[in-house]
């Protein structure tokens, strides 16, 4: 018996853990960086957008602003990003921001993300544990062929990760105790906060997410109930 | 071109509609009915717990008292039903009322129902659009095989259906306008109520949810936008 063996519910972080957000967003922007002329590499402006993801939770995090979507921010965050490179973002047509915002929505699976959540759905119920808000993480999930069986995390709980609220509201949401939730991340930060809410804790090394020089979570950093190279890995440990 | 074919979720309406709970109830309320002695067929028992169904609904409709999820609800009347036959509930195990409340996570889908779920989650987003809670909802559809791409309904919208924020919450969830949003149930007061909130309407007669002796709901009472014999009629109507 593995303590793992009374848990319910796995959920996911799914940006970096499930999908490549990296070279997805590169994609999406490639051409629209074209059209309007900005000089930048598609991933490094992918990187640019995402570098304001966390600062922008954070004023969420603090009660600077109340609880918006991640669409929200993300659309606020690249309005900043195009800025920053003296785009006057107010003579591109709104329907062209809000297409390239949807970047977010039509992200690649790793290449071992829908074959694992294929074998754990069959032992456990599965869903995003994520910041995502719940119609991006249903829309990726139709782009992904992702099979989640429900969709919670950070709208459903008004309140982004890793504030405890986010894992404990989650959890009841499904009906389960916090202790009978297993949380899936490739980030140590958020299963350290998972871990400190009672959470069960599965770590899937991602050690390509931000690019090959990427720095960050190349190790696990605590002894996590779950150490995988992948999600079919993860699934070979939990038994699935 | 139909007029559904904008359309991008459907919401279900389930307890009849997807499942039948009536002879799952009774299977689950056989044992405990004879092992208390209580003298009544397990379907009328059924009948009687559901038919406190919409009354305690009601007072959270008015505001009598805040919105709590239908577990809660359900439990409050069994104890009720409990009472009727002079059983004093208070002698039962908690563990054991709690398991016959379960009864409601533990339906048989209509014969058709799976098959057609699994052909519209090709072209439509699918989920609950349902006065059940979502750990419920998602327990259910790991019972029944219910291929729900997001959990939405009461719980989402904090209110229970026909009031209109069940209906409008629920599509704002999934991020859609109204009108790209098909509401699918058996009841014709459900669909009314979501067509006056703009949402598309399609009827799937259930004529035997309440027994071989249903008066309700036989018929289609609007010009809904479909009108079908079962799940998979619908999924033809729909063209998936």
């Amino acid at each position: 018996m593995s303590k793992l063996d009374d848990v319910g519910f796995l959920g996911f972080d799914v940006f970096g853990t499930v999908v490549d957000w990296r070279s997805g967003v590169a994609r999406a922007a490639e051409s629209f960086l074209r059209r309007h002329q900005i000089d930048i590499d598609p991933l490094e402006f992918a990187d640019q957008w995402r570098s304001l993801y966390q600062p922008s939770m954070d004023r969420v995090r603090s009660g600077q602003r109340p609880f918006v979507t991640l669409d929200v921010l993300n659309k606020e965050n690249l309005e900043t990003v195009l800025l920053k490179h003296s785009v006057d973002y107010g003579r591109i047509a709104e329907a062209e921001l809000a297409q390239l915002n949807k970047a977010w929505e039509q992200l690649d699976p790793w290449p071992d993300s829908v074959a694992g959540l294929g074998r754990l759905k069959r032992k456990y119920s599965i869903g995003p544990l994520s910041n995502g808000h719940i119609a991006g993480m249903l829309n990726l999930s139709k782009f992904a062929q992702l099979p989640w069986d429900v969709i919670v995390g950070a709208e459903v709980a008004q309140s982004y990760k890793p504030q405890p609220q986010t894992y404990l509201k989650s959890a009841q949401t499904v009906g389960l105790p916090p202790e009978r939730v297993g949380m899936v991340a490739a980030h140590n930060s958020d299963l350290a906060a998972a871990r400190v809410s009672g959470l069960k804790t599965i770590f899937v090394r991602r050690p390509t997410e931000h690019g090959p020089d990427q720095a960050s979570d190349l190790t696990a950093e605590q002894d996590w109930d779950v150490v995988a190279e992948s999600m079919t890995e993860a699934a070979d440990a939990l038994g699935c």
